[in-house]
């Protein structure tokens, strides 16, 4: 199946939690946070919303932050997804 | 009876619940969480909305996901529908 | 008594509670939900509200849908309405 | 004492409570709900509310339905007021 | 010390509470609810507000009855007034 | 160090309290409310502001009264600063 | 890893707390409240804000007071930043 987000929207998948440590001690994932950095899955094909042009500057592939809240979460053949707004990506990650 | 969405409402039925888990294991409808994908049962005409023009890119018989706690939940003739405005609609499930 | 709705408001009356099951069972209306469908009484003129131009499509004697909690009750003559926007009105059943 | 209301401001008096039933009995006025319907006592010059022009459309002598919990009351002289905007004003009946 | 409102503001001051019941008794302050009329001492210059040009149509000596909650209550050299937005005065009483 | 205000933001320093009261007692700081008078210490630049061009009208020296509950507190070298909007300033003390 | 700030947003690093008192007493970091004083890391791009076109007028190293409650905290390689959008940023301290 695939999702493909409609409008401005946007389809995210949360990395898998690996924190390392400025001293470099890897944490396992239960021992971090809900780590805040996303892949971008799907782009919407933007246009109109709420009667102005919106162009997507966000590309599959990119790691991003999310707004914290915002945006749905979707689960399809039992993976988790959420669905944001191109508007409520702060942040790109290089 | 039918029910014709007006302006830029989408009337959806929820899919029936049955959800493959990624093992392959078929889950029985009370197992599983309310399914998040719906069908496209009727397209309102679009048009005015807020003063701004609203076109219809969905179509009958589309499978999308929308956004939770949008819309209005509808039951004619024994049948439960949700109407929602087509800018609620996330995704689009091919 | 006659009820002239001002500018893109709608003056509805809920339809006597009286549902069919799929199997053809009648249920006497104290067994079934308040029912959602409302005939159009009276429509307003429509016009100009907050500074956009609105055009009404209803017409007296359309059975609709509006959204839920929207408009007020009217108790007139001890027969009760609900006058809301044309807005609020979801969709037209036939 | 007279009271002008300003902008498209409506001033209101809501009518002495006396209600008919169906069958024509008449209920004194601690029997029944306040009433709804109210008369326009004065209307304001309306023009520019929110950098939108305003035409006023009820007179003096009307008889309206506004919507509830709208408007701010006012007592002068000893008399009970109602003053709203035009746009509150859901009805007029004749 | 002179108070001048800036932009669409009014500076008003609470009339004496004196009230005369129909019947023309004079009551004394204590027993009567707060008067709702209040004298306008000075009138803010007007000008653009959130983008849109307001002007003035209130005057010094105006007799004036603000929306209840509105403004500032702002105490000078022991006195009380309160400041508004023009947009919040409901009515002149004359 | 210095503050230097953006956009329409305006930088207020509290006067210290000491009021005169009606009959010329002059009560010591603990005994009076805290005064609504505050000295304009820098003004932003104005410029657009949520797409609209704001003039600066306030200039620094200014003594001005605040809409309560307005602004943000700041604390830089142990003294106590409000930067405020210049819309949320009500009037201006001469 | 480089966060890059997209759209409006600014990335900022709250600076160390370190308080001088006006009489010279350097208090230790837990002594004194959280420091208002943020730096910037790093500006993202501008350009359209809902429909707005947004220049950004700060800079890389420019010392910054943010409003409260502002922005999203972020934490990377386990070092804590806070992205805000450039209008919640009420000064420059210089």
């Amino acid at each position: 199946m695939t999702i493909r987000p409609l409008s401005d929207r946007v389809l995210l998948k949360a990395e898998e939690a690996e924190e390392t440590t400025k001293s470099g001690i890897v944490l396992a994932a239960k021992a971090v946070e809900k780590p805040q950095i996303a892949s971008v899955i799907a782009v919407g094909p933007g246009g109109e919303v709420d009667g102005k042009e919106v162009k997507m500057y966000l590309k599959e592939g990119d790691r991003v932050i999310a707004a914290k809240y915002s945006g749905t979460e979707v689960k399809i053949d039992g993976e988790e997804y959420t669905i944001v707004r191109q508007s409520d990506i702060l942040a790109v990650v290089e």
